[in-house]
């Protein structure tokens, strides 16, 4: 690519979080950046859109550097469709979002705001990638993401890839030295096994905290889960096209129409 | 099935949704029923998840029948997830959820707070089926609905369901003799073209609402939209995982570890 890429990026945990910091630092060594993100953090959003209320963008610096930047009231997917038709003056080159805090890998994709933003951009047309740390606190040292994340930007920008794919890459908490290299993996099944707090509020009311534990049901060795615990960056190709196809046969068997 | 199967009912358009109390009634007639709502509407929550928040169940009854009745402040995944964990004895035998006003057909069950739930469901190894109308309005006819959602509601019951794999039903907005049958789809390849109507508040300030038109990019003929424009009922099945199953073998062939 000879002249500057366009790069758009967003993410879930609000636009002050460091790791998104991080990502907008390594973008802009690599293209042009405008960056459109949360005013507030967005976890475990999932692909909400904000289609009940009104959408606020506001023009602002949080740093210093070439990025543009606007914060947004809405959601991630909000930011992207915002991005894209009413901020940006072209469709750009790459959308990324993240760097995420704490894991987006197996299941958590279908929860996860980081990946909503990425599979949104990925439906206007715009090659897509979110990329997630296993590390929740807000000050995670993202120090060993870097390279990994301009290699595989430049792959993307470089390669492209099929309409409607976009890439959801996960880092281990570990130092770079320890990390193995990339993985190509499939989405290892698995699931949350919730827990909920009961408490009572000062009136006396009855109310829950959702708690739970991530179980991997999966015993692959070709998912995501078991790069990440075997050391290496994981990335997933996601698609929004959820049709179980293996099942479309048995469901025609059935007698729907008699 | 000899004794009567339990059957979770929730939905995304709030717990005195016309859509609700339809469902509510048909499952009244096939199962013992436990209903777990939103307290108000939730459409286009996508896979929302409240983790940052605090969540109120309530022991309610909108209106006359068997059915024992919750409304709860979260998503409608909080709501299946409250329902397992909670309030339900033991795991039900089925997880419907809608009947939607309006449509989650094609790319719609992305940010579907409807499917969400039944999706949910899948994962907690419920079998789970959403039901969705072409009719956005309140006041909505579900009249046509009713006979297809027992049989396949019946069906289900009978065949069971892959593991994971949930229904995406929607129904055309048409009266009953006009509705042909059946079709079991793909999920068609379709985005929305939004249209930011950008206003100013009484203080002066900018704020956007997001509307859009609904675009089929899919010309196949065995696909959700075609069916439902050819006067059928579309069925669905649907998946959470996203693995781009295609598209691994290009990304492999990416030099990412040089």
């Amino acid at each position: 690519m000879s002249k500057k890429p366009l790069i758009l990026v967003t993410n879930d945990d609000g636009i002050t979080a460091p790791g998104l910091r991080t990502l907008i630092g390594i973008m802009n060594e690599i293209g042009e950046v405008i960056v459109v993100a949360p005013d507030s953090p967005q976890s475990a959003m999932g692909h909400a859109v904000t289609v009940n209320s009104t959408l606020f963008v506001e023009s602002i610096k949080i740093d210093d550097g070439p990025q543009v930047e606007y914060s947004c009231s809405g959601t991630p997917a909000d930011c992207v469709k915002l991005a894209k038709n009413e901020i940006l003056k072209r469709l750009p080159d790459l959308c990324v979002s993240g760097i995420n805090h704490g894991s987006n890998s197996s299941i958590n994709v279908i929860y996860s705001g980081t990946m909503s933003a990425a599979i949104e951009a990925g439906l206007e047309g715009i090659p897509a990638i979110g990329f997630s740390l296993l590390d929740y606190s807000w000050n995670a040292n993202f120090e060993a993401t870097k390279e990994y994340i301009r290699t595989i930007t430049e792959n993307v920008l470089e390669n492209g890839l099929h309409e409607g794919v976009v890439l959801n890459v996960n880092f281990p908490k570990l130092d770079k030295k320890d990390i193995k290299g990339i993985k190509i993996c499939r989405q290892a099944k698995a699931n949350w096994k919730e827990e909920f707090d009961k408490r009572k509020n000062p009136q006396g009311r009855d109310y829950y905290w959702l708690t739970g534990k991530f179980v991997n049901l999966d015993p692959g060795t070709d998912t995501d889960e078991w790069a990440l615990k075997n050391k290496y960056v994981s990335i997933v190709p996601v698609q929004a096209d959820l049709t179980a196809y293996n099942f479309l046969k048995d469901l025609n068997s059935w007698k729907l129409n008699d």
